[in-house]
């Protein structure tokens, strides 16, 4: 985490900072998709007003475990705004940056989203969160009247049209179903079923966008072949986290497998 | 992520927050150790002036596996600083709380570490992460002269006295050296080893403290039986993010076991 010889030498924690060593190896690394480079995009750093955390990490563990070689991305502009996650409640008088809030869950390895190219990666992933929805897009406030990030909506164009594969999961399908014309996607379930699916109605945007939505469980990913698009629910059902981190787990082997590397 | 009733009908983002579901199951699971209770101690929300985030997100994922209760605590205090992530340097004109900041982690689920009692539960377990050094001891700052905060040095003690297990990993071992005489705990290697472990130093300060250090693998756990101090290095090591995943798993599962449920 630091520098000891700076700790047992009383420096102040500035120095310890400076002192970090490059923490890059956690996301190099060399196993079966040892060749295989993948972007992930991040939207904020916390559920309820950026990326959700649990998804980014599960994500980052099954990319290396697959041994792919990550590049994280993120937009650099102000958060729509600042979510109290305590207290549920905005933060009124706050104002963070995405692609400083998302460099959390980078360890400060991350890039502004304007430099991602298609064609330096094989593969692009987009965790959940509602930052998606308030940050990449603004489907939080307008709905299916809502518009996607320029750059986001350019990334998933020229990966749509190099044929390389776009993963998404939890609300960030809905980026693609706004996107892509006639892309399939899940977000899971089309009934709330007591509780176990609390946005359900999401698949109803889904298909207004003129998207296609399929029914997946939770450990499960959809696979559009045609359009090389890979979904999971993640958070979109309401249930055991291992059982989230397992179905994004499918969702990333099948964007490794995709690449056909 | 949000009901969708409200976003189809164009609310506005606060409202959205007021509808969201309780996200409590996510940590409360029924499998083999559903009966075992365990709190899990954030301090803050990124790695270098909070928890390690994808430590935390380990944490939970094998709770979730194992089918243990979670619930997340973590001090109502300043943070000792805010780092802006993507720069590596403090945000000077920021100050943010560390039980709020946590609260990202734990989806809003999460209660003031004044209110955790050992009796309320079977184990405890402390992700690592600046902020342990930071927010939950003067480490970072202070070395071998470091001063832990009181509330966790209670806990430590409390549930050290009722022979309840404790997992640390990380940086966080310091706490259990620093407060548990004799403590046997791991961060890892003893060399840096070329840069593979680049604070092998921390070992020294194990030492000083009056405990004892153990050289454990990154994917290993190091148990103390006779204090049940379970520790695993976690990104004390410079390597892949699955063998830090798993490391921690092998920590979780030994805590678990050593509640005797």
């Amino acid at each position: 985490m630091f520098s000891v010889r700076s700790v047992l030498s009383k420096s102040r924690p500035v120095l310890l900072l400076q002192l970090k060593p490059q923490l890059t190896s956690f996301i190099h690394t060399s196993a079966k998709y040892s060749s295989v480079k993948v972007a992930v995009v991040l939207s904020g750093c916390g559920v309820y007003d950026g990326t959700e955390i649990h998804e980014a990490s599960a994500i980052l563990v099954h990319l290396s475990r697959g041994g792919a070689e990550v590049q994280m991305f993120a937009p650099d502009v102000a958060q729509m705004h600042v979510i109290d996650h305590g207290k549920g409640q905005p933060a009124e008088q706050e104002s963070r940056n995405v692609l400083a809030e998302s460099a959390r869950i980078a360890r400060g390895n991350i890039t502004d989203l304007a430099k991602l190219k298609a064609s330096n990666h094989d593969a692009v992933i987009f965790p959940g969160g509602f930052g998606a929805a308030k940050n990449l897009s603004t489907f939080a406030v307008d709905g299916t009247d809502c518009k996607v990030n320029k750059e986001v909506e350019r990334i998933l164009k020229d990966f749509h049209k190099a044929g390389k594969p776009i993963g998404l999961c939890c609300i960030s399908p809905v980026l693609a179903a706004k996107v892509l014309p006639g892309v399939e996607v899940t977000v899971g379930h089309e009934e709330e079923q007591g509780g176990k699916w609390p946005y359900a109605g999401t698949a109803q945007a889904i298909t207004a966008f003129g998207a296609k939505h399929k029914i997946k469980e939770v450990t499960e990913a959809h696979v559009d072949p045609k359009n090389k698009v890979v979904t999971s629910p993640a958070f979109m059902c309401e249930t055991k986290l291992h059982l989230i981190f397992d179905g994004i787990g499918a969702m990333v082997r099948d964007v490794l497998k995709l690449t056909g590397k």
